[in-house]
């Protein structure tokens, strides 16, 4: 509802039809819809809804999201970047969904993947790309390191994403999530998987940073 | 280290004596010191190790916290604003923490205190206020609805802090942190009673802010 | 057993063959049977099993309920009301369970849906209704910031159901659960998902709202 | 604040003076105050503040409650009963909290003590008065069994109270806790020690019973 | 291994081979063979692989067990009586699963059940008979009060037994536990669903009682 | 209440007034009276209340119990032996609660300590003792594997004791009652640090035991 | 990445085209790959990419591992030996996974199956060859006692591995991570089902050893 | 009692009388003795008992050890190094414990303190001399990713301690221990401060690394 971040519609535990009539109610009052953790059934139901004349519908299979746009909206964007960074490919569904929320708001969005602690040379070589950015989303299971890490390094504020990519004590994001709630270098949270929160809370910077440099201009 | 933001020293678990150490040595290298945490002991070796003529020692009982500013130190102003909330009085040492790193980082900074959602008029008398601000803080224990409220009036970001004065099932910060973790308003969050990480987390969002206004001037 | 409150047969786990026997016993001894968390399966077998001409069958599949009342059955009548309400449309499935059991008592029952805190002006539009019960069943997952709110603005008891609709850290309804132990209004609680025990608890205090009124007249 | 419900203050984590302070508004604003988890520091300032012409303060030590009321203060009435029991006398505290409350807003209260289920020949001699209130509160420790049998004896609404009086798993009263939220007769639940949320439920009850009687007339 | 009391084999997590495999062996060394949590695969594995002739294969489907007796195998008979309680249909199969060990070592063996507490007239109706019993075991799930309430009312050993079987906090079982670990009554316990180890356990204490009556004889 | 089973008085958050009135009532109306978890106060309480010539006063420091006999209680023996064994020295003072229960019903205990699973030639130097008691007390901490090695190794029945004498995760005992409940050969289990239930156990036990062989003989 | 170690491929969550890609990459790079929790598919997938002449492949279906080795690679001989030893049939896999590790950095390896405590003697008539490895791997699953007792019993380190097969609390192998941490002989642990983890660091170990020796040659 | 591994003797809830006779039984039989987590009251009872001609007795007072060497015992020395490292100064305690343990087998003994990964430079300035050692044991608080970090950059074995001083979620050491068992980089963990543990494994590594080179020599 706010200017300018998409109503965010979560799939899971709904059926296409209710996640279809939500959709369509969004898009009619907003201009767009973005559906979240949507499995096949979700897609295919929304793919049928929408005529290409009247929205885009662009899908992120792996990240499980559905963006609509109708025709009519007009793209926001923002002065401001955000950049996203991952610890490893199975990191990339929650990565994708923060991903999805960051463009729609219109900020410079960069998807770092790959980079965790095991082989730190691969983050020190990208340590002044994700220095420019406004924000960062930093995502990663088992122990989660990164975020830590990379908020040591940066100047910036750096929000931590938890995965449950793991097995064993720990293993369902619970591991990661405490890690980050005891780091060291101070980060912000979300809960475990949620990248569209840690999606939501890095546009609400970006748009309080884009408009600190409007209303200075 | 980071320009501006004070190295944070935790006195708790640490003697006098290593309190003392720690701030003389942030002193010299930075200019400031800031403890987090401290008792009695720690404030009585800390303000007469400092004489008044080399550097001013503020303490705010309540929160447990000293800060040490040398003489020479330039006090840095950044143009952005923070606000600090809370549900009860209970959670003013959190909120008081945080405070004190906002404050050393030259944020405007407003604490508006008791407008949990019990008495939710109280809350709403106080919303243009706290929307004037470019990040809110919002300390809340017990089921800390407050936080969840809040996200969903303003428009800029929102860092909830669980704090950890209830009984019971959940007292001890975990019912708060469970909750805002879970927030149906989208919330960053910190752990329970970290009023210290809150507080840099918005410092370095209202550093964006402020540099955001400054490269484009 | 007890006058008026409808014995409940809870499916789940049970086969369509044993839901039936129960269910043909307790209508047999008490005129009517109250099935929860059936599924298909266990609705054919009892929908199949009772004639219309000796027994009306009315089922509701998002609720998965199943109430079975034999025509002999004199519907009681009790001058009481009680206002369910919940946070999202996934809380109907634990609102509609808890709301057939204070309909088979005979209160009168009235429910509001979608009022979350996300959007709280939706929840005061519906205040003033919401005052006129006797009692209120507040069921909401994720953070279950709605009872909490609720509790503060109505002035008779308030009963919390948390629902198991989150993902990650407390998203089973552990978060919701300790959040509304934790409430700072005052409210007591089911389990999680446990719209039936909600029910009953509500059609007690209706009960006793309306033996009062009796005895008194 | 509401009307007949006194305002609660928590001592515990609070300093005598602020208790004092906040007893001495809500005396003056609504006529009395009832502080709970009150020590000896607490008695002794809160005791010493109000003159006996002005005020009556009555102080249960057991149960760490203090009630101040004021000369002017009309005490009120209602014409509903609640039945206190517990298991054994380490639950007096957590019982005499509840109660007082109950006696505060004028209701009929009762209180039965030591029938756990260990003898539960106590329990059943006691059932005939325990059945004749509008409402029962059943406070227990341990396993908590005593709600549970209760509720499948009487016909009016049970609330459980878990107390957190054992040792081993589950002694800081979780096992009670759980054991109450499974009960497989239908009971509503406060937290681990809250006698004081118990008795303002167990009081909205006793409103709506006696208000209903009242409009009835 | 031990006189009497047969090798329990676990067939869960197992292949039909695996389980077949380890029967065989068993019923060769040692005469006989109990499989317990075995599904339709195991037992159709298990039955053709014995020929009538060679031993006699009894299954429990509800109770997911199988003896499989050699022709040669001398039934074992105790002058000692294990009475089985359970609280309600779905303890069923835990209750079985133990009454397959009791009666392997030849004790006497009764069951008894839905006694729950909810309808306690039914419990108070079977007590002369369970106390006939040397020693109980008392099957439960949600809140296990049955168990508590019986050791009340027996003079001899009551070995609790949690179920699984409920849903929402500690529906797991761990309610279950936690109430019959802090049992009021003195009760020992066995793991949440675990029958096989209860059987064991009363029929190591049916073994002693007999062997006390031999060795005095 | 039970023949022969002594009333247990926990003294642990009760005062030593309350002690003692409840010591005196056991006495009078039993002959006896087991006071656990004692203290200092609560011991000079209770032996000053008892004179020399009315009652026997025996107190084990360690254990922190005290046993009061009046001189006109005629001590119960059974025919039955219990063994209590500890894995090392601070398991003593639950060894001790267990030991006063069993030493109380008169049945013969030999207490054996210090054979923890660290030096395993220890707890086989004494597994002909063990073996020779009817019914088995294993006490232990940490992980406590002793109980599950001599399950293994005798044939009667054997009660688990966790204890809470370690540190780190687990170390409160949670560890140690996991390891019991889990354990691979058949055992009952009792609370942690719950001397006082496993004593009950074993004497009910040793009293079935001793019943059968009088009623045979 | 490290000489000698492989790289290894966690295939749970990828699908078998990801799988490929990676142990084809890793096989190019560093001469082999060690896939571990591969399903049917992802052998199917992988072993249908190497042609014989180019790779072996070899498969380990209960361990869940697959290993492929370019003909190229120069296989790899440490001077050291390690120990796997397993409680029961069930803790297969887990050790199976270790052994691809342990083998693949040619370590001389002995896997001893079925040793669990319950029958003791099989442990000890295995004690000899378990003391002539350089380091033991000690899998189990429920209480986990193996590993304690063995520590006990041999001089060099052991690597305790908690494994995932019991049912009830603690039968997600937390009971067995639980008391493998609490261990009273001092071990090293790793994560539930870490078998890869715990082969790793048995093969480090086993090159230090190796590497001491070639250095002083 | 393993050649060379001294005897641990842990004083946390021992009185000084009972740790005194364990150290000189220890002393006596193997020629010294270490106790771990002594205060002031076991210190000095453990020092005025060794008279200064018959044995040294050593203390650590942060580390809370205190090693007595009889004048007889023939020191050991081992071929092997150990690095000890921690993130920051409220580690030392655990990490001087494990060094005790390390200098008492007779390895080389390096300890590396305050190198955690929030100024990661200073780690890096140490990994030369870290990857010197044989094996390396990181000790951690808060997030501990510094074992994480360090086992990706050195070759031997790294066993990672958690550590207990934060607070909040986690705070207890249950972050750090749930981060190390989830470690992208393979490590073995010991328990929350458990540093003797570390010491011993490390030890045993020692001895093995030590023993190789003797036996090829
Ligand atoms: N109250 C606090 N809560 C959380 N972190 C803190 C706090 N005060 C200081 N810190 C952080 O802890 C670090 C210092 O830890 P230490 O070396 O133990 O003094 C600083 O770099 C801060 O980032
Ligand atoms: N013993 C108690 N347990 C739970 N809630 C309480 C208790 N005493 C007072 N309260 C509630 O806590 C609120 C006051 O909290 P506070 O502002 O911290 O004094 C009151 O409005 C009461 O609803
Ligand atoms: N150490 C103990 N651990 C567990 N239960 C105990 C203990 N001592 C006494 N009890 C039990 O607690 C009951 C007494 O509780 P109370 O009424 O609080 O004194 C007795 O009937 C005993 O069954
Ligand atoms: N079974 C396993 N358990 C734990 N870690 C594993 C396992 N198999 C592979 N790994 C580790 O996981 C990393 C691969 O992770 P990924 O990038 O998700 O394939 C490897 O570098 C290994 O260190
Ligand atoms: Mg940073
Ligand atoms: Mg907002
Ligand atoms: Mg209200
Ligand atoms: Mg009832
Ligand atoms: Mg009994
Ligand atoms: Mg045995
Ligand atoms: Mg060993
Ligand atoms: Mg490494």
């Amino acid at each position: 509802h706010r200017r300018g971040i998409p109503e965010g519609i979560l799939a899971e535990g709904k059926t296409p039809e209710e996640v279809r009539d939500l959709a369509e109610a969004a898009v009619e009052t907003t201009g767009r819809a973005l559906v979240t953790r949507a499995d096949e059934t979700h897609r295919e139901t929304v793919e049928s809804t929408f005529t290409p004349t009247a929205a885009t519908v662009s899908v992120d299979d792996r990240a499980g999201t559905i963006t609509v746009t109708s025709e009519a909206f007009e793209e926001p964007s923002l002065a401001a970047a955000v950049c996203i960074i991952t610890g490893g490919t199975s990191d990339y569904p929650v990565a994708g969904e923060a991903g999805a929320v960051v463009e729609a708001v219109g900020a410079d969005c960069t998807v770092i993947q790959d980079i965790g602690v095991a082989n730190i040379d691969r983050l020190f070589d990208q340590l002044a790309e994700i220095r420019a950015a406004d924000v960062v989303i930093a995502v990663a299971g088992r122990e989660a390191a990164l975020p830590t890490v990379v908020a040591g390094q940066v100047d910036g504020p750096v929000i931590g994403v938890p995965v449950s990519t793991g097995y064993g004590h720990g293993g369902d994001g619970e591991a990661a999530l405490g890690g980050l709630l005891q780091s060291c270098t101070a980060l912000s949270v979300v809960n475990v998987d949620a990248g569209f929160t840690a999606g939501v809370q890095a546009a609400l910077i970006a748009r309080a940073v884009d408009e600190a440099a409007e209303s200075r201009k």
